[in-house]
Formats: structure tokens, C-alpha cells, sequence
């Protein structure tokens, strides 16, 4: 936020390279994740230990406890990145094959930060029994499950069945992840400048998936949800909201029930007003929240303008306005809200437990880690979440959530907290040195 | 066929061999097959290419032209291994979960052998219509798909239509990879003994998927519907057999009226009476197939026994009994006819020129090529068809297989034969020097 304030020209032709190289590179490598071996390959012979006859051993120890699957197979490290293209990026509904760039993308990630085996799933299923339909089926396969880019309200039925019908976990990003993430940036926020969970009024401008999803985690973080106001296209939610009574989303009538204790009825300038937190998930900027919206906040405001590529607001216009606070969702900016920060992490320790699922509670443990790696080295209101680079946040959050997942019986797996952090630490680290040693020995090459 | 003559003995308990070493690796290894990056990462900023916001712009690419998916992600290269564990080996119905470790290994022959990368998708659907309905969502991920271990009649059904109804090739091994594989044999077999295809009598012992799938295939190169006489369990298949009319096997009352032209009524023996060619694809061994069987063939008979573990007869019987040629499953024998060898050209041939779908002629072009390869070196009745080791089977395969595929207009790429050769050379000998790598540089571990 200091030195040259590049202007929004400069800022739309930089967002811009990153496409002009991926249009190039993307038909370089033909796709971004493959399979290889996990097993030694010392002669064709040793095909008879993998294949037939020798497989049919494992095989047999399986049929009789399905268990032994975690033992046999790549199951305990394996999951599924399943989206039927309905909201990929802030694309919108650009179908399964135009989601398989994002979703490999997003196997890469997992492997790369998380040393998880991901499998890119795009599906032409929509409706959403489908959906559940066809992770109920592929459950055998896999140790969870990612949905990703699905339509609201679409997902919030996928995501609610799943979570109790589902025997491995199953997690939706744009909901749990992102939610993970914005709440770890708020409570070192909150933090940096002496405020309480509890006690402080949060506007939410948008009440998409992913809002509905952090004012969900919020609470049960300690936010108070009648503090709490959300605001949608035709501005406040609150009860007398009738238009999405019965509409198709019964998730926002339930939030329009339980949110904005003050009832506060209009449009997002009469939602902000006086509150002490901003997070806006609401459509690409500039110009969507002005410099008079934070002005008209509480004494150091704290505001969070996620929208992709473009936040709502420039941090240059924050400074002006006095945000105490600001992050985005770019890279290049201070203060990144990034989902990659979360997944990675919160599945390693996950399928490290081997949890039967992924508990609100196993999310914010991983947040208030995700926001101590950042406190334990200063925070600063240009540094209030780590960046990607910062490696250690990977392993101490699936230590987190691992024990989180004992703690809560869900985990089907016990161990310490060294021993969980050595676990998550051997493999991300192989994953990286796996992927480096392919890059220099010729297997990948550069473009 | 040759020298010390293990006993059944000896020869069952090197056959526990594999099984043994199978449950100690397994568990070793925890899975066969793991993804990687198939795309450079010189530092987390390439993410920005591979994930948002760079990904953005392929997306959008594929969005505008779905077959464009083909350019920007490893569909092009990728496959699902789909089953849903209901006739696992010889295992019979043993389960999604159970059946993982054979997908396992098989997507690890598919990479080692064919350089395809395959997704093993052990599914909990068993209805034929919920299979082909989730063969249908998933293709948007896939550049083809092979069934695998599916129980018949279901397996006829789920093929059949999905070959009608996909936009991409839908191939069930234990159907066409093994009526491909045993042709080659068989033609060679004839070769060896003077005899032509269209004329011989033929019995095939066993009437299974395998077994009616050879049968489709024979006649589509070149053997006589009429001349061919296929026995179940009840006995031979002829017009009268009402028993199989009404059950859920049409495939088979097809077959009923459509085989046997001299409606041979009876069991085996009545069958195997002057048959040039016995196929024994039924149960595990010995003594299914006798000595006297054998002796009542016609002259130089072709007795090919190939269920597993065990033979229908074993090779010094059918020695013992005159035949001209004996082949069986096992690696152990001479003349082992090995599904491995048929699926990985087959694919890479049908990747490359990316065909639409798989005809029984694409097939026949991979039988003949197969044969050929062993006839190129010289035929001898314990040389019938080459083994996996002869590297070359399989880029021969896979351009005999493109070259037809663009013979009948179902190829959507067009190559030359030296091209198409290069292409599979190049994919499949990366494929085997990335795994030598990694298992040279310490990602894959020894035991």
C-alpha cells in the first residue's frame, strides 16, 4: 500500500500477463497433473506382485474389511476434486470441460502444498441429488472429497446431505476454505487493533456461497450473528426480507432470521454504517464500496474487498478512507485472502486422522493456526495472514486439525503433535523434491 | 512345454509366491499410483498461470470450444479404469474397495506399458443403467474410458450402450482386450498348423463375457458363426436351448441361434468331437479339459486354456494328447495369452488419432499387428505371440489401431504411420524413464 500507487490501467494490464502466459503454456504441457508410480518397478515380474495373480491377496484382505483399502491402495492419500462447472472462478456456469483447467490447477495445488493425490473431476451432473448421487458412488475410490465451483444454492444442499450421508470427508472450498482462510485474517485483524470476536458489528456485503459459508464459521468462531448484517443485491437481510422467502436459497431465509439483531432495513450504505468489520465478497471492482461507506464505519475499520480479479475497492482508496486494516484477494497486494493457504493443509490433516469428516470446528482450528504462524512474527496491518511461501503453515495446520479431529472423535487415527507434524512434513516435503527432481532430470520440461 | 515337468504341486506353490510378496508391498507402498505435476513450477508465482487468475484464460478458450479441453488439460492423455467390483479376477463379486488394488494395477500397466495416464474409479453402482449413467457425467474428464471386472449380463449392457451414446471411446477389456489378444493367438496358431480362419471348427468351452466377446470378434475377422459351437454350463449353445431364452443373457441366446450350425446337442465332449480350436475360457484347473477331449479333435488341434490361476489342462496333458499348439494365462508357460499385452497399443493408438470410439476393427487391426510381431521373428509352436518384454508391441499396436481408426473415419487427428510410430515411442518410453527416475532418485523407495 505505500510507494507508487500503480493506476487501474497498470493494475488491469499486469492481471493480464498471468492469462497471456497460461494461454501459451497450458497447450505447452497439455494438462497439469498425471499419473506415475507410487511402487517400485524393478522388472516386468514385479507386475505379478501389482497385478495378477499376486493382487488378488490385497484384493481378498479387502473383501473381508473394507478398512484394509487405507492399507492397500493410495485411498488413505487420495481425494477427488469434483465441480460440475457451474461457478468456476468468477466465470460463472461455463461447463464441466471449461472447469477442468481450474480443477487441475487445484490437484496441483493439493499435491504441491499438501502432498495430497487429487483427481480432477468435471461432471455433467447439475441437479443436485446428481450431484450426491455421484460422490456416493465414487466414495470407494477415494479417502474425501473437494467439491469446488458448484452454483449456489445448488451446493449448499450437496455440501449439507454429504456431510451426514458420506462415509470419508467431504468439503466444499468456496464455502469451508474460503471461510478458514477470511476468518483467520479477521481474528489477527481484530487483533492488531484491540477488538472482540464477540462484541464487534461485521457487515457482509454479498450473500453468496462463500459469505453465507464465513458468517457460518464466524459464529461459530464466537461472532455474535445478530451483530452480524448481510446484504444482497436488494440490500439488507433481515426477517421482513419475503422475496427469498421461498425462493430456491432456504439458507439465506435462515440467515435473514438469525442475522442483524437491529433489524436494519435498506441498502448496503445503511448496513455499514458504524460497523467495525467489512467483508465484501460481492463482484469485481473498482467502485463497489467507496471511500464514504468505510468512512461512515466505526473507529478503525477493518476491511476485507475479496473479489476477484478487481477488489471491491482499492487499497489506495481504503488508506484515504482510514481502514485500519485491508486485504484482497490478489497476490499483489498486502494481506492476500487465499483459499490455497487453507485446502492443503486442512486435508492433510484430515487424511493424516483419517477423519470420517470435516467439522466446523476442525475449520477454525486451522484458522486460529493459519493466523499464529502470522502473530508468532509480528503482525503488522501490511501483514496480518502468511503468504504461500511461507511453508510452515501446511504442516501446523494439519497438526491442528488433526488433533481437532481427535479431540472431537471423528478422527480414526490417534497420534501426537510431533508426530502429526512430521507426518504432514515428509510428505509435502517429498511432493516438492518429487516434482523438483522430475523438473531437473528432463521429465518436465521447461517452456 | 519342455525339460522337468513341475507337479501341481511345485507349481501351485510358486504360484503363492506373488500373493505373498503382494501383501507385504502393498501395505509397503500404499497405493501403485500417485499424481504429479505434468507442468514446470520454477516457483509458487507459475501458480498464478496454473491456478486463478492466469487459468482464466483457458477456461474460457474451452468454454468458447469444448474440444479445446483437448489442448489445455491432460484429457487428451488421461483415461478412467472404471469398475464396479462385481467380477474381480477370479474373485468373483467382491466389491468396489476390494477391487481397487487390480485398478491400481492396472493403471500402472496402462502408464508403463501405453504411457496413458488412467484414473482407477472404483464405483458403488451395479445397476447397468446407474454405470452408464456415470460413465456419461464423467466424460467431460476423460479422452476415453475402460470397464474393467464388470459382471455379465450387466457388462454387455453397460458396453453397448455406452458405445452408442458417448462422445468418447468406451472399451471393456475383459470383453475386447482379451478377444483382441486371443485372436492374435489364434491366428497365428492357424498359421503354424496350415489352416485357414474361415474354415476351421472352432469350440469354445465357457460362454462368459470373454468367451461370446472372442466369439464377436472371430467372426468379424473372418471365422464362420456356423462352424463355431460355444458350451455352458447346461452344454452346447444350439436354437433349442429355451432354458437361456428368457433369462437375462439375450447376448447369449444371440449367440444360441446365431452359432452351431450343425446344432450339436450334448455336453462338452459332444462339442469338442473334430474341433480344429478349442477355447477354454470356464473355470480354474485341471482336469476341466481331459486328455481324451483333446484326442477327440481333429488333427494338429489348437487348444488354448486360459483360465486363471490354474489351466484347463496343463501343457504336458495337452503335449500328451497331440496338440499342435497349447496356450494358457500364465506367464509360467509358453505362449501366454495376456490382456497386458493388448490394452496399452490399443489405447495409445485410439489417444493419438483421438477416435471417437473403438471398433471391433481397431481391435482386429491391434490382433493382426500383435501376431505379426511374433511372426516377424519367427513362429514355433511355443512361440506364438510375443510377451511384454518385446517393447515393440506396442507402438506397432497403437499405429495399426490409429491408421484404422482413420480408415474409418471415426479419428478426429490424422497421422502418417512413422508419425503415429514416433508419437507412441516418445509418450511410452517417457512414461517408463519418469518412473526408472524417480525410483533411481529415492521418490519411489525399494523395499
Amino acid at each position: 500500500m505505500s510507494g507508487h500507487q500503480p493506476t487501474v490501467e497498470e493494475l488491469l494490464a499486469k492481471a493480464k500477463q498471468p492469462a497471456k502466459d497460461a494461454m501459451e503454456l497450458h497447450p505447452f504441457y497439455k494438462g497439469k497433473i498425471q499419473t506415475t508410480s507410487k511402487c517400485c518397478i524393478r522388472s516386468l515380474d514385479d507386475f505379478a506382485i501389482w497385478y495378477t495373480p499376486g493382487v488378488a491377496a490385497p484384493c481378498r484382505d479387502i473383501a473381508a474389511n473394507p478398512m484394509a483399502s487405507y492399507e492397500h491402495t493410495n485411498r488413505a492419500n487420495t481425494i477427488a476434486v469434483v465441480s460440475d462447472g457451474t461457478r468456476v472462478l468468477g466465470l460463472g456456469n461455463i461447463g464441466p470441460e471449461a472447469g477442468m483447467p481450474v480443477m487441475e490447477g487445484k490437484a496441483l495445488l493439493f499435491k504441491y502444498l499438501g502432498g495430497v493425490d487429487a483427481v480432477p473431476l468435471c461432471i455433467d451432473a447439475h441437479d443436485p441429488k446428481d450431484i450426491i448421487q455421484f460422490v456416493e458412488w465414487i466414495q470407494p475410490s477415494f479417502g474425501g472429497i473437494n467439491l469446488e465451483d458448484i452454483q449456489k444454492p445448488q451446493c449448499f444442499e450437496v455440501l449439507d446431505t454429504l456431510r451426514k450421508s458420506a462415509r470419508i470427508p467431504v468439503w466444499h472450498d468456496d464455502q469451508q476454505g474460503t471461510a478458514a482462510v477470511t476468518v483467520a485474517g479477521l481474528i489477527n485483524a481484530l487483533k492488531l487493533v484491540g477488538k472482540e470476536m464477540g462484541e464487534v458489528r461485521m457487515t457482509m456485503l454479498g450473500a453468496g456461497a462463500s459469505n453465507q459459508a464465513i458468517v457460518r464459521m464466524l459464529v461459530v468462531a464466537g461472532a455474535d450473528p445478530e451483530k452480524i448484517t448481510m446484504v444482497d443485491s436488494k440490500g439488507c437481510l433481515h426477517k421482513g426480507r419475503t422475496d427469498i422467502q421461498n425462493g430456491n436459497d432456504m439458507w439465506k431465509w435462515g440467515w435473514a432470521q438469525r442475522t442483524n439483531g437491529e433489524q436494519r432495513e435498506g441498502g448496503f450504505d445503511v448496513a455499514i454504517e458504524n460497523a467495525e468489520v467489512l467483508v465484501a465478497l460481492a463482484q469485481s471492482g473498482p467502485g463497489v464500496v467507496k471511500i464514504e461507506h468505510v468512512r461512515s464505519m466505526a473507529k478503525d475499520p477493518i476491511v476485507f474487498c475479496c473479489a476477484n480479479p478487481v477488489p471491491e475497492m482499492w487499497p489506495w482508496e481504503a488508506k484515504e478512507a482510514g481502514a485500519a486494516v485491508f486485504a484482497t484477494g490478489r497476490s499483489d497486494f498486502a494481506n492476500q485472502v487465499n483459499n490455497s493457504l487453507g485446502f492443503p493443509g486442512i486435508f492433510r490433516g484430515t487424511l493424516d486422522v483419517r477423519a470420517t469428516t470435516i467439522t466446523d470446528e476442525m475449520c477454525i482450528a486451522a484458522a486460529r493456526e493459519l493466523a499464529k504462524v502470522a502473530e508468532d512474527k509480528g503482525l503488522r496491518p501490511d501483514y496480518i495472514i502468511p503468504n504461500m511461501n511461507e511453508w510452515e503453515v501446511f504442516p501446523r495446520e494439519a497438526v491442528a486439525v488433526g488433533l481437532k479431529a481427535i479431540e472431537q472423535g471423528v478422527a480414526q487415527l490417534e497420534f501426537d503433535a510431533d508426530t502429526l507434524y512430521t507426518m504432514a512434513e515428509t510428505q509435502i516435503k517429498e511432493a516438492r523434491a518429487q516434482i523438483d527432481s522430475l523438473q531437473a532430470n528432463g521429465h518436465i520440461k521447461l517452456p
